[in-house]
Parts: C-alpha cells; structure tokens; sequence
C-alpha cells in the first residue's frame, strides 16, 4: 500500500485529512456534515469508551438513557442555554411521510405536523433536569451521579471528521447535589479524571483550567477544561466539566427536603468528552507515515507479517508464528497475524504504519535458520532483531515503553511551546511565528478578550488551575491583571 | 418497601406497567412515546449489549456508527422499504431557532429550512447502502460483517414502555456478500445466534422460523425471527434476520467484480435486536412479587442484608460479611451488602424482591452465634441455612441452578402452550380460552391471514424452522396445505 500523504510541513490540515480517510477511520457521508465511523476508527472510539467508562463506574456513576427529542419549551427553560445552542438546533416538525397524489414521489404528510416541534438534543441538560424533578424529593436522593453515551446534533455550518460534525457520539455525565461544595468537588474531580484518561490513555498531555466568562458553557457558573496542543501549534479543548450552580434547578424547579427539613434548590454538574478526542489522538502523535497510537488504545497492538516465498515457507512460518500468538493473546495483547496471499510485505509494512500499529514483527527465511524476528517500533521506526525465545517479553515491555515514550514526546512538544510574551507585539509575533500556547497578562473584560480575537484569532484557552499568582499589565490596555493566561489559536 | 403491585392474574398488562416503574427500570419522558431508561434497568440493557457484543464479534462482524439523518430521497429508493416506514417517520425541516421579534419566545427560522427534509433512521438499510457502494469494488471487499448500535426512531401512536416506544436502543447488523447462498447462511446464522442469546444468557425459550409474506421486513426477500411466549400467552418477536436479496444493492447500485471480471450486484442481511428484549426478560420470569431476573443479566447478583440492633452487632457482622463479599467479587460474583441504616430488613427484603436480585443472603445475631447465614433464592421463594464455611460455593451453584431453573420454567410453560388446532371453531376457542400458539393448517395467502387476523386479532408468528411435512387442509378455506404454521396474540 503506497502512502502518498501530503507531509505535515507541506500542509497540515490537508496531512489530517488525508490521514482520517487514508487510514480507515472515518469519512464524509451523504449528509451534510455527518460522518460515518468505519469499523477501524470506531475500534479505537470503543476503547477510549471502555477506559473512560471503567473510570466513570470506579467513582461512583452509573449510565442511564434520556430521549433524543427536547420540546423547544424545555430547551427554552434556561434562558442563556437556548441563547447558546438555538442557532445550531436541527428540528423536527413532522411525524409522516406519504405518497404525492400523482404517485411520483415521497413528500412530507402536512396533516402530521407537530404541536409542538422537538429539537435533537445538543445536550441534554433540560429534558434531563425536566426528569430529575421527579427524581428528587429529599437529600436522600442526592447525590445523583449519571451519564449517558450518546449521540448529539449540533448544526455547524464549517465541518471537519472528528473535530467538528453536525452529529457525534460523545458521553455527558450530570449530576445533581444538596450542596455548592459538593458539586464543584464533583465538576474538578471529573476534570481530573478526564486529564488522568487523556495523559495515561491517549498519552496526551493536557493543561487543566477554568473558561474565561465568554467561553463557559450556555448556562455554567464556571467551565472546566482540558486543552491539548497539537503539532501544528494549535489547542483543541478536549473535555469540558461545568458547574451548573443552580440554574437548571430553578429553570426546572428541582427542590429537595433537606435534613432540617427546609425545601433548597438542587446544585448541578455536567460533563463531556466526544469523537472529537479522536482528532486529539491524531493529531499529537502522527507522522507523515501516518498514525501513530498509544499501545492502550490500538485495536491492533502487534502485527505479524511473514515474508516467505512458497507455501512451503509460508507453512514453517505460520507454524513458529501461532504460538506466539497464543502467547501474546494470553498475555491480553491483540496480535493479528496477516499471512494474506494477496498482497507482498512491503504492501502491509506501508498499511499497518499508516494504521499506526505500535509493533510490527517481521519473519522471513533468513529469521527460521537464525530463531529471530524482526521487531519493529511505529513510534520510531526502529528495527532490532529479537531471539525467538525472549520476543513476548520484548513485545510486552515495549508496548509499556512506546506508551511512555509518545506521553514524553508529546510532553516536551507541550512544555517547549508555552511562552510567556509581555507585549501585545510580542504576542502577535509568537502567535504567527511559533505558535503554542501564550502566557500573558489580561484586564479580565471580554471586550479585550474580543479585540484580541478578532485581531489575531488567539483565544484564552484557559486559567490553569496552577496558575501563579504575578501581577502584571494587561497586554493590550495595560490595566491591572493578577496572572497570566493562556492563549491560543484553536481548533 | 411496599410493593403494592397488582398481580397478573388481576390484570396482566397492569402488572407489567408497575412493574417496569416500581423496579427503577424506565418510565415515560416529557416526550410522547419517549422512555427514559433509568439506572437499574440500563445495567441490564449493559449486560444484554455486552453478551451479544462479544457473540457478535466472536463471529467476525466488526461495529462501526452511521450518520442518524436519512436523506428522504435515500428513503424513496427501495419502494417497499418507504412503503413499510414512511407513515411513522420524525421528519426534520430546519436547522435553526431564533428569538420571536417582540422577544417573548423561541420559534423555528423560517429562513433555515432544509433543502432536503431528513429523516430520523427507522433503520439504517439506505444510508448505509449509500456508503457500501463506496466501499465495495471487489469480491476482495466481500463479506462485509457490520454492525452499529443506535438510537432509531418510529414514530408509533401507542406506545408501552420497552415493548414499543418512538425512540429505542438496538443494534442493526448490515452484512454484504458475494452470493445469495452466502447471505441466506449469515441470516440464518444470525437467527441462532439470536436463539442462543435468549435462550442461555435470557433463559427465555425462543421458536425460530420465518416470516410469512406480509409479517416480512419491508425491503426482504426472507425474514428469520425468534418467537418467545409470554406468561399470559401472548407471544413476543424478540429478533428478526432479515436477507434482502440484491433489492439494496440494486436501489443502491452497488456491485461488485467477481474474480472472473464479471460485475454482479452484492447479495445482503439485516437483523437487529432491541430494547424490546427487556420486555421479553421481565415478562417471561417475573412474579406477583417483581422481577425474577436471570443471574447472567442481573446487575446485582447476590445482595447481603444484616438483621441487627445498634452499632455494636452491626460492626461483628459486617466484620463477618466483608471477607464474603471479597471471596464472592474474586469468582466475579456481583455482590451488594446494603448496610444503609436508614431502612428496615423488612423493607430491603421486599425492594430486592422487586428488583429481581436471584441471591439474597442474610446475616443476624443468631447466624453469628451458630456461624450461619439465611439464603434465599428470588425465583423459588425458598430460604435455607447455609453454614457461612460453605456459602461461597453454595452462592456460585445456586446462580447456575437459578439459571437453569428459570429457563426450564419458562420452557415448559412454552411447551405445554402449544396446542395443535384441527378447525377454526377450535382455534377460536383455544385461543380464547388457553392462549399461546396455535399449530393449525392455512392455506398460505394473505387474505386468509388477514381475514383470521381481523376475525380473531391472531397473526402467524412463525412457520417454524423444525417444521414437519404434514399434508392437512387449511382451517379457514379447506384448501390444501403443506404444514401446520404457528399462530399467536402477540405483542
């Protein structure tokens, strides 16, 4: 299989494109802004769901299903929730279809008009709090702690496979508690959480922090985040925790008794993480040999490619192959052993670097008469000959190293491009000629966040939540500013 | 915890109704038709997914995820398939809402209307037919073993919770093959695969066979389904197998090379299985006293309650209980202990009989001094001593006998419901009065099925795969037939 991919350096965005199609994990559908998951890419999404599930149920959540439909009354409720996701709501208006009169075609049945239309959810906030108010009576019932995995719509005019699409599949937990405390402990343990999966799952490093006020959720007291940097300089928000306050309570009017017996409004979380951490696991790790992924979340961790000529060959390969494979599968590691006939080694090399396989393992005649194998690493190409004998304990040990060794990689690219800039010149000229994210100094106003967004494209990503204390002059206005911020081009 | 349920006998559907609610397993939304399916219940619906997950995959059929939106022209293409869907479709018009000019609302933008309306998936044969011309060129791409789990919507003027609701949860499998004898054995392989699942992992006793002309998929040339029977003798379609014929791939236009050159169109299956299947679970084994849930699926297997008076016999016993619940969880026995002391014995007693929990152990001052433990097994009522030395093992066996028990149960209940019928009076009768299915001679047309379906509201659920040759006359119209076809009330 040749490659043939646009190299990063040539054009980024073109590499990233040609890498989702190329590499079998998603592509285009027939509707707008839609994409289908092939099996391959959709294997990958089915870990990242497994790990993050496990996760969720360790710490006490448990998964339910709330409808796809919300009457636009319920969505109304919340009055800077509607305000947010109104223009991006895909309706439905109708229940039937029928036969035009002449017979030639299909038309909507304007006799099944809705009384009320119901919008795909884009969230769920509201058909869930609507639920939760008869959950709730007393503290007995809280805490409440549910997610579900779902499929969302949101109608985004601009789309790209993975980062943006009008429907993705994406997990939202929302929870619901007696006290302030208690809700904000849960919105930055998931926070937490979510870094915990992206660094030691995806080998993702993330900066957690809070959103600036114009880039909370529609209808959060406070965001919480994680952003990734990719190789091109650019964020992507990977996870967002919010603490909901009160306002959903209210809009929904969820009470609960208290132990002294007073009637409180409920307190709220939500959170999520999408098919977009697809595009995160992309992006950080690819080469221009293609994907390149974190052995806990291949759907194929070794490949077994045997380079033979005859059947002859062929046969005493395959038969000191399969007890390897016994082997590694007992030890919990996918193998697959490609012995296809219809296509040459250097066919499958191409195809599993441009799958991002972590280990390839060659084995040819030369191999059989020596007792080795070729071992080869995706991560950095490297090939070393390994003794029959010790090859599960090598494979086993490099898997472990080759997770370690992207984190790190992707861990000095992170470190390397965090600059603090002192000026607004300075700002522009890092934000072009370096990119990364930029630490610098902000009056607090979202009238200056704006200007320094139409201006440059740059926005505040976050207030990392380690943030140091260091007064300082707002970049642009010179006001008064008690820490720096990070700024940065986005995805 | 009382229950207050009504039992079967007083009014079966009732039963079902409350039971449903009282056992936390879903309820209706906000949203006509719309069920929310809750915590409890969902683990269940978990277990169910992951059992047919693995059977799925252990026969080469990989998951991937398609677009939610069907172009309606997409839907227009099979003439049958629209026929079959287009009276029970969500329709979605516009992409947009905005604020009503006097801003005292939300209304739909006129101005975001949809070129083209998209259709809600029914079931996704088209858009992925659409996609499957993309991807299969060669006999080399074929089979092509698919399958997706998913929202789908049909939109259904009655509505019971699980039974039949406008939006469930399934899974639709979409296999492509090179030939027709291909296909018919995916469709019947998938049929006993379906068979296996509800037998062994449900203990629901299923019938397989086919479906006659007018009960088949719209768009098949041959539909397989299992057939359960409920307790009140009314059967429930619990999986469908559906093979095509080419009818996509000639709507769709996908064809393939064969090896000798020649370009054939693909041959396909479609089956699924759905939430629906929670509905055969409850109905077949629960009792006038809740749910009896089958150890497999049960989210809960064992649940310790302790009987104690203050502080002090409660800590001697949890000290006993906490190495049971380690040995239990280390076999990979689910095991609740509910030491919560806001609730009396009594009442935990009563809510794990409703929840259906199979092993109830438990533990009071009296089991203390004689080193005992109560069992009670949830299906038979009975509760023995079991000398805590012994009760690991004993726990283990009775979740297989329970397993077995129930099944046997629910499987001579099938077979003593199967009443071979030689006239219409009879079958009238006998349908009346026992219920369950009836074995009885037809003529094979549609207008004798449909003349016994409006005279006596059964259908034919099955001609049964086992069927056996047995020269009779039809009992409505005397004209000749081959064999006796199973009739039935169904759900």
């Amino acid at each position: 299989m040749a490659k043939n991919l646009t190299t990063r350096k040539e054009d980024y965005s073109r590499w990233y494109n040609e890498l989702v199609i190329k590499a079998d994990l998603a592509e285009n559908s027939g509707v707008r802004g839609c994409m289908v998951i092939k099996p391959y890419g959709f294997a990958i999404w089915e870990k990242m769901q497994a790990g993050l599930d496990k996760m969720f149920k360790a710490t006490g959540h448990q998964n339910a299903y709330f409808p796809l439909f919300i009457p636009k009354s319920y969505l109304s409720k919340e009055a800077s929730h509607v305000e947010g996701f109104a223009k991006e709501c895909a309706v439905v208006t109708h229940y039937r279809l029928k036969s035009t009169e002449d017979g030639s075609g299909i038309v909507v049945d304007e006799e099944a008009k809705l009384e009320e239309e119901l919008i795909i959810r884009p969230t769920s906030e509201t058909i869930i709090w609507d639920t939760y108010r008869r959950w709730i009576q007393s503290y007995r019932d809280l805490p409440l702690l549910l997610n579900q995995w779902a499929n969302v719509v949101r109608w985004e005019m601009r789309t790209r496979l993975f980062l943006r699409t009008a429907e993705f599949l994406w997990q939202e937990g929302h929870t619901a508690h007696a006290t302030e405390q208690e809700a904000v402990e849960e919105a930055v343990s998931i926070m937490n959480l979510y870094a915990d999966f992206a660094e030691n799952h995806m080998a993702v490093p993330v900066i957690k922090g809070t959103k600036t006020e114009s880039e909370r959720f529609a209808g959060a007291v406070e965001t919480y985040c994680i952003e990734a940097l990719m190789q091109d300089g650019k964020a992507l928000q990977s996870g967002t925790s919010h603490f909901l306050g009160q306002n959903f309570a209210k809009a929904f009017d969820v009470k609960f008794a208290t132990k002294e017996g007073n009637q409180e409004y409920v307190w709220a979380t939500s959170w999520g993480v999408s098919t977009r951490l697809m595009g995160a696991l992309i992006m950080t790790h690819s080469d221009d040999n293609g994907l390149v992924l974190p052995p806990k979340l291949a759907p194929i961790q070794v490949v077994i490619v045997p380079i033979y000529k005859g059947l002859d060959q062929l046969n005493a390969i395959t038969e000191k192959v399969n007890p390897i494979v016994e082997a590694l599968e007992a030890r919990g590691i996918s193998v697959k052993y490609d012995d296809r006939d219809t296509h040459k080694p250097g066919f499958k090399f191409n195809e599993y670097e441009l799958k991002g396989v972590p280990i390839r393992l060659a084995i040819g005649q030369r191999d059989l008469e020596n007792g080795t194998l070729e071992v080869a690493r995706r991560d950095t190409l490297e090939k070393t000959s390994v003794p029959m004998e010790v090859v599960i304990d090598k494979v086993e040990t490099l898997l472990e190293e080759i997770q370690k060794t992207i984190f790190k990689k992707a861990k000095a690219h992170q470190q390397s491009h965090i600059t603090e800039v002192n000026s607004y010149e300075e700002f522009k000229v890092v934000l072009e000629e370096k990119g990364g994210f930029l630490a610098a100094h902000w009056d607090g106003t979202a009238t200056t966040e704006e200007k320094i967004k139409n201006e440059t494209k740059a926005t505040i990503r976050c207030i990392p939540i380690d943030v140091k204390n260091e007064a300082g002059k707002c970049m642009v206005t010179g006001k008064p500013s008690p820490y720096r911020v990070l700024f940065a081009k986005a995805y």
